[in-house]
């Protein structure tokens, strides 16, 4: 990316975009998105906007619920729900979705998932999981991450385009903790034409020194923002507008460039 | 914070405040943000503003500055720039700032600042550096961490609400790097007025279950989205106005908050 400090965006707005149901498995979410963002009224320019969308609706949408009352625990789910207290049958989940386990504790499984990023219990959820076809009886039901998020951020961009005529920038989150500081702030798990990280390498400082902090996590810090008016209890504010950011656009952005590769990670 | 989700706030606006200069030591910055606030002239709401700074501006207001050639390192300061491949001057410089060192390996050193928060050098950084009155041929200069960044938010706070007759909330920022992702994003090392943690456990999610993620990293997201419009490259950003975010006032906010001790902490 190589936008100019200088030339930096003054004002940058963040809408809840309304009109958003809940959704259920099947719901084309992206025609939802679209129509959302018409009725919403407010101007798009190209390469300046962002739309930033919760992962949970999209594995909603695409019907990532999983009833734990099916799941067959592995050997190793059961050694790992012995540390952690967790249900193995929860745990077999789990490690299914992860590539690699990177801490075990008592409450506490912290894994690598397939997607890359390093979360606890690989973003699986159970709060608001239960899709409304249900069986009275069945579950608990967990929803696990949506499947290719970097995919269905294009798909949507390309949506938006295709309908509204405007390129946008789009970025799928989700909530992660973190080591050495407590609370939740979101981070980028999906990216489509907005860059993933903001490369300032090379680039110098007021006094011609050349930049040490470089590298700026440029859609984690969009996940982050639109968190603060997305909040997490309700499901009914999964997508948010931001406006005013000016951006050079990236055809191959990718989440994964905001993943540090375990081999080169100091805490992996 | 009780703050419900329901009340969240759809519209989020993020200003880079103008007319801000380069600070130099002694420079009376807690005047300069309210002038540069009220010459802004954006109406400001109490419990629904907050003003982000970056903990640079403070450091150099603060005179943080240290001529590196004047620094003699100890033996603890030889041993990490042996790993680390650093100077050792600046080596002793990051641990004389830190609680504790957290890792070491050729080209990385971080550590536990006494502030609390773990990040690359204890923040301790080279460019922009050098103060304007630093004599031919010294340095090279380096700009420690503020003093006492909560005590600067609260200070700041007090004097918006003097001089300006509301009650905002105050975030001092740095960019940290992170395990497991590239890339640098705003993190929260004061603050005053805002929580620091939204904690929403105790509550329930839409079908009435307690929520699984209880704890956001308030302060921290507000200080990755005001990084979005300060920028880093230059110093000429370093104020942003959030305004329409509603908080609960938090009289006793701090940053340390958001600090998980490392006895707690399964990556310290």
């Amino acid at each position: 990316m190589t936008r100019d400090a200088l030339e930096l965006d003054r004002r940058l707005e963040l809408i809840a975009v309304p009109g958003i149901p809940l959704i259920e498995p099947g719901d084309d979410l992206m025609t939802m998105i679209v129509e959302a963002l018409r009725a919403l009224g407010e101007p798009l320019e190209s390469d300046k906007a962002v739309v930033v969308v919760t992962s949970k609706v999209l594995s909603r949408a695409q019907g990532r619920f999983v009833d734990v009352s099916t799941v067959q625990p592995s050997a190793h789910a059961h050694e790992l729900a012995a540390i952690t207290g967790k249900d193995p049958r929860v745990v077999e989940l789990i490690v299914s979705e992860a590539e690699s386990v990177s801490r075990a504790a008592r409450g506490v499984l912290v894994v690598r998932h397939k997607l890359g990023f390093v979360s606890a219990n690989a973003g699986i959820d159970e709060s608001n999981a239960r899709p409304k076809q249900a069986a009275e009886g069945s579950g608990p039901w967990f929803l696990l991450m949506p499947l290719d998020p970097d995919g269905a951020a294009r798909e949507l961009r390309a949506r938006i385009r295709e309908q509204l005529g405007v390129s946008v920038g789009v970025v799928i989150t989700d909530s992660h903790g973190r080591p050495f500081r407590i609370g939740t702030v979101g981070a980028a798990i999906g990216v489509a034409g907005v860059p993933a990280v903001w490369d300032q390498r090379g680039r110098s400082d007021l006094h011609g020194r050349k930049l040490e902090i470089t590298m700026t996590a440029f859609a984690d810090q969009l996940a982050a923002a639109a968190d603060l008016v997305a909040g997490q209890a309700s499901e009914g504010r999964p997508v948010v507008l931001v406006r005013g950011l000016s951006f050079v656009p990236d055809e191959n952005a990718s989440a994964r460039a905001l993943v540090r590769p375990a081999e080169q990670d100091l805490y992996a």
